[in-house]
C-alpha cells in the first residue's frame, strides 16, 4: 500500500518516479519499484530526446532515482521544476550537482549503509593482499614458477600495523571494526573529530600519513578531498607505506601515485577505483606490489538487495512525509 | 647465561643442539642460536655421511631442532640414544615419527602460536578472495579486459556466511576471531568438543559441511585427518560451497577436489597447501574460482621472529628443567 496516493478508502494512481540513468545503466530492481510506483524513463522512448521527454512528462515529478554514477547536473535539474528528492543509488554523490540541489531545497539521499560491509570487506582483502602478496602468489603458482624458483619473497604481517583511515563514516567504521580483530591500531582523518570514536584523530592527512603504515581511503570525493593523497602525503607515508583506495579515483593524484610506486617511494597499493575508469595506468599493471580491482567493491547480490531496500525505504518515507532513511548531509 | 651449563660460579661449555634439516633448508636464526648453544649440523661436514657424523658426534645429544618439514624418522632417531627433546619449527609435526618419540619418551614441541596470526590472516585473505574474486579481478584488470567487457561477475558477501572451521586450535581460534568481525557465524569440528568455546561443535565433518557455506581447514595432518575432505564432504558442502585450506595438502583428497571444482560441484577453493607441493594440479590453474598460494601463509619476518623466540624458549626451558612453552600433545 505504501507509495500509493490514498483518498479516503479509494486508492488512486501511484506516485511517479523519474529514473535518471546512462542509457547503458539499468536499475536492476525496476521491476520491484514498479510494483509501488509509476516509473518514467526517458530511455524507454529512444526516438525522443531526453530534453523533450522531460519537458513533456516530468513537470510534476517530485522524486528522481539516479542510477549509479549517472551525472545529474543543472541541465536536467532545470527541466524538473517540481523536484523535491534525488534518491542516489551509490555511496558517493559527487556526480550530483549538490550546490544546485541545496539552492533549490532538493533533498539528496545516498546508498546509506547498503554497501558499507561489502566495501569494507573489499578494503581488507586488498590490504592483506598487498601485505601478504596473495594475487602475486596466485600469479606465481599459475605461471608454474613455484617448482622452479621456490618460496616467494616474504610478505608483511597485518597485525600491529598502524592504519590511518581517511573518512570514518559507515564504511570506515566497518573497516576499523575488522582491522581491530586483526590486531591493528587505528587512527583517522575526517571533516570533524568524532566524539563517540576512541581512535586518535588527525586534522591533517600528512600528519596521519606520517604516523601510519597504511592509509585507507573511504571518504567522499569533494572539492576538499580531491587529490587528498598527493606527493607530500606519500612522502610522509614512506617507502614501506601502503595506500588502499575503495573511495573514488579522484581522491588520489594517480600520476604521482604511479611515480611513487614505480620509484619505490611507497611500498604498495590496493586500488578498487581509478581516476579515469575503466582505464588503468599501464605502469600499475606491471607492478607486483599493487593489487588492481575493477571497481568491484559493491558487486554482490547482497549489496544490491540492500540498495533496493534503501532506495525503496527513502521513496516510501518521502511520500509518507516521514524522515528519509539515508539523507546526504548537503550542507 | 641461559643455556649454559653452570657449575658454581664457573661457566662451562654450552649445551649441544643437533640441527636436523634437508641440505637445502637453512634455519635462518642459527646465528642467534649459536650465541646460546653449540650447534651440530651434519650438513656442515658434507664429505661425511649423516649416519657416520651422527654416530660419532651425536651420541650425547639431548635436544634436536628439526628445520621446517625435514622428515625425522626412526633411521635418524635410532642414532640418537640420548635424545630427550625434538624442537619442531613448524605448526604441524606430521613429518616427525611421533609413535617412536612417544615410545622413547622424547618430548616434541611445535611452533606454538608463532605462526597463528599470519596463517589466520592468510585464511581470511583466501576466503574473501574466492568470494569477492580479488585475484580474478586483478587478472581481469591487468589483461586489459575491463574497458572492453565492463563489470566482472558478482561476488558473494562474506558477512552472514556460515563458516565451518576444522581444527579449532591456535590458528582456528584466530580465524574465528577475525570472521566474527565480518559478521560470519562459526561452527567447528575437532578431535574433542571444547568446553570454553561458544560455537556449535560437530563431531562429524560431513554434518559440519552440510551446515556450512565455507569449510576452513587448519587442523593437523594425522592418520585421522588424512583426506578428511572427500567426495562425501564436498557433496554435503554443496555447489556454492567453498573450501579454504591453510593446513596441509593431505587433508584434502586433491583429485576429488579438482574433479568437484571442474564439475561445478562446489563453488570455489582457496589453497595455500597441496598434496604434492610444489606441484599444483594444472586444472586448478585454469579455474577462475580458485585462489592458489605457494605455501606462503607463514612467510613474514614477524612469523620468523616469533618462531625464533619460541624455539629458543623451548630449548631454554628444557635445559633449565622448566615446562616447555609449546609442547605437542603426543598422546
Amino acid at each position: 500500500m505504501v507509495g500509493k496516493q490514498k483518498g479516503g478508502h479509494q486508492e488512486q494512481e501511484p506516485f511517479t518516479i523519474l529514473i535518471h540513468r546512462f542509457p547503458a545503466f539499468n536499475l536492476f530492481f525496476c521491476t520491484s519499484l514498479r510494483e509501488h510506483y509509476r516509473l518514467l524513463d526517458p530511455h524507454n522512448s529512444p526516438e525522443e530526446s531526453v530534453h523533450s521527454y522531460l519537458s513533456r512528462e516530468a513537470q510534476k515529478v517530485r522524486a528522481l532515482v539516479c542510477v549509479g554514477h549517472t551525472p545529474l547536473k543543472s541541465d536536467v535539474l532545470g527541466l524538473l521544476p517540481s523536484l523535491e528528492l534525488v534518491v542516489g543509488s551509490s555511496a558517493g554523490v559527487e556526480h550530483i550537482d549538490l550546490p544546485e540541489c541545496r539552492r533549490r531545497g532538493i533533498a539528496v539521499t545516498n546508498a546509506g549503509t547498503a554497501f558499507s560491509e561489502d566495501v569494507a570487506d573489499c578494503a581488507i582483502a586488498l590490504l592483506i593482499d598487498v601485505l601478504r602478496r596473495v594475487s602475486s602468489g596466485d600469479r606465481y603458482v599459475r605461471s608454474g614458477l613455484w617448482p622452479k624458483c621456490g618460496h616467494i619473497a616474504l610478505g608483511s604481517k597485518l597485525g600491529g600495523k598502524r592504519i590511518g583511515i581517511i573518512g570514518l563514516g559507515n564504511i570506515g567504521s566497518e573497516i576499523a571494526k575488522r582491522l581491530l580483530a586483526f590486531g591493528c591500531s587505528i587512527a583517522y582523518n575526517s571533516r570533524k573529530k568524532k566524539v563517540s570514536v576512541p581512535f586518535p584523530f588527525y586534522a591533517n592527512v600528512r600528519d596521519l600519513a606520517a604516523n601510519s603504515d597504511v592509509l585507507v581511503l573511504c571518504c567522499s570525493l569533494t572539492n576538499e578531498t580531491y587529490h587528498i593523497i598527493n606527493t607530500d602525503v606519500m612522502k610522509a607515508l614512506g617507502k614501506d607505506g601502503v595506500v588502499i583506495n575503495v573511495g573514488r579515483g579522484g581522491l588520489v593524484d594517480e600520476k604521482e601515485l604511479v611515480r611513487s610506486l614505480v620509484g619505490g617511494e611507497i611500498g604498495g597499493a590496493g586500488l578498487d577505483v581509478f581516476e579515469d575508469e575503466p582505464d588503468v595506468p599501464k605502469e600499475l599493471c606491471e607492478l607486483d606490489n599493487v593489487v588492481l580491482s575493477p571497481h568491484a567493491s559493491v558487486l554482490t547480490p547482497e549489496s544490491f538487495e540492500a540498495l533496493h531496500d534503501t532506495v525503496l525505504a527513502n521513496l516510501n518515507a518521502f511520500f509518507s512525509n516521514k524522515p528519509l532513511v539515508s539523507p546526504f548531509p548537503n550542507e
